[in-house]
């Protein structure tokens, strides 16, 4: 039974509950495309089964592929992560894929946002994006659930929420003139709300330096439970993150959630400067139409980027100094859980980390 | 969890139960090509929804589709069945498709068999047939479950099981060089016993005539209780039909089953035989390498390729004068299900019919 729904899921008494809050399993998609992922994804291919493989530790994980990688993506992934056809044009399943909604009585359902490629025909990463826009779709259909079609184009690394209510996104994407031109700040509230169940949206400002997403949340801050957010941070005031990050701290301390409270922020320090080499740019092929990878480029790393789990946390690293900090600083903020670092320079290579290649299915208890 | 095992069903207490057994669902694929169905598949895309619909009253239908098919079976498809990408290239799920096997304590596995298009690289439907055997790794994938894989090409049309030990099958199928040429009879007898967990092998000579399937069981005989056969039949001496259906109808009245049981055989009057329009051949894409329909062949119509479903049956009709005879003899056989006929000349001009396309999962019970 899959019913695509005329309602909304505020309507429903449907809401979107906390990254945090038990999960049923992790959704993926393999990457491929040799125009974004170099050497023919392969590097990309090894980095995400580690990211598969550590989530695997605390939860089921299915891994959505393309007809032709079915065979190279069951070889390469260990035989407890299954496997499905899932047409997409890239792997960021975050960013396809649905955004699960729960009612706490058992029953969960997926809101199906529009997809433009991080922008459209003017701005966006590639084109075309035809498969990645029908990806929760297919979701809802193996699952056998039912699916709420949101008029709103909107990629699932531009929102987190702390699951009682209160929503944290960024201005730089949500009010892009790419996204959704027509749309008021007003109208975009409004549906944030009616889909996702927040009543509270907080507005950060921009996102990560030179994040090719227009500035994702998931990238720059996130809960770690209601009232505390982590925010990715820099003590060099000369980098252009500084003043990004200071003024998403000094937002953070101003507002107040849904529930009235003030917010604690966690600052993570981000990375040292992470360029792309002549040889990793050399290794992707030149496509017109899809943003090309530079050698110097400077790349939007972020210890953020990671993933809630079942008991763990899984959290990218960079071969960077800055690595233990960030672990240990996540595992002091959670020590509920089991804080596991993975290697994550491929995945950045492509424009994004373990965050934006995933996406949970909540238990619906 | 998607685990390949190297042991086989029978050694691991493990069986194919009878058709008529209760189902957790059926499999069916979507069918597209434009070489094998007439005017893109349009037809046939009908008769396959009107098919899916009549299970559908009675259990779940899963439909896999091809990607660039999704949204218009989705389309054609009541949202209660559901759609799921299953790369293949054609749509006999049937004789692509995986064998369920249970173990009576709630676990449900598959058997994976070869497969070679009906015949391999000289003898053979089409080429290539690559999608198409790897459709029941996907469903293992999809459902989660454990898979054997039968090193025996085999489709699962050329056999029958009664679920309590016996398997019918045809010697013109499973002989034949162009499936296991390099297999005894008795070993084939072997496997057939290692992943179907039957203990009595019964063989009956050809199937029907002109079947391009070289003679599948299922076109000519079925159990419809153990102990009980169906048989396609005619009264006319002169129809190529006749010698083969008396030379199954002999053999059935001679058989023992593993219970030792002699078998009572119910036969169906075929319809009138049943040829290839001008109109309807010029409708099919000419491919060198797929087998061409040609004006005034005769199909291989035949009641018994019909589909038992929790608590019905659905009969393929031919708008022929010996339908309602069809319908009224198994609906007296089978007093405790609901017998539906479906129009069903478009999946035979295609080569096959209702039981070709379908397939049961059985309950893990």
């Amino acid at each position: 039974m899959v019913y695509t729904l005329s309602s909304t899921p505020r309507q429903d008494g449907f809401y979107m509950p906390a990254e945090f809050a038990p999960h049923k399993q992790t959704w993926m998609l393999w990457p491929e495309r040799p125009d974004n992922w170099r050497l023919g994804a392969k590097p990309a291919q090894k980095a995400f089964v580690a990211v598969a493989k550590a989530i695997a530790q605390f939860e089921p994980v299915v891994m959505g592929v393309n007809q032709r990688q079915f065979l190279n993506a069951r070889a390469m992934l260990p035989p407890q992560i299954r496997v499905v056809e899932i047409s997409n044009n890239d792997s960021w399943m975050r960013d396809v894929g649905p955004t699960f909604v729960v009612n706490g009585q058992g029953t969960v359902r997926l809101v199906d946002w529009m997809f433009n490629a991080w922008g459209g025909l003017r701005e966006g990463l590639y084109f075309p994006w035809d498969l990645d826009d029908l990806v929760p779709r297919k979701v809802a259909e193996i699952e056998g659930i039912d699916r709420y079609a949101a008029p709103l184009v909107l990629e699932g690394g531009s929102i987190h929420v702390d699951g009682e209510g209160t929503l944290l996104t960024t201005e730089q994407c949500l009010l892009n003139p790419n996204r959704n031109p027509e749309l008021s700040k007003e109208e975009i509230e409004t549906y944030l709300k009616e889909y996702t169940g927040a009543e509270c949206i907080l507005w950060l400002g921009e996102g990560v330096y030179n994040d090719e997403t227009n500035g994702h949340v998931d990238n720059l801050a996130c809960f770690l439970r209601p009232g505390v957010v982590a925010l990715t941070w820099t003590d060099d005031h000369n980098d252009p993150q500084y003043p990004i990050s200071q003024d998403a701290y000094d937002r953070l301390r101003r507002f107040r959630d849904v529930k009235g409270r003030s917010l604690e922020v966690v600052k993570i320090h981000q990375p040292n400067p992470i360029r792309i080499t002549a040889e990793e740019a050399e290794g992707v092929d030149a496509v017109e139409g899809t943003l090309p990878r530079q050698a110097g480029d400077r790349m939007a790393a972020s210890y953020i980027n990671f993933y809630f789990c079942n008991g763990g946390v899984v959290v990218p690293t960079f071969d960077d100094p800055h690595d233990q900090l960030a672990l240990e600083t996540l595992q002091r903020c959670l020590p509920e859980r089991r804080v596991v670092g993975v290697s994550a320079r491929e995945i950045l290579l492509g424009g994004g980390n373990i965050h934006c290649i995933t996406q949970q299915q909540p238990l619906g208890g």
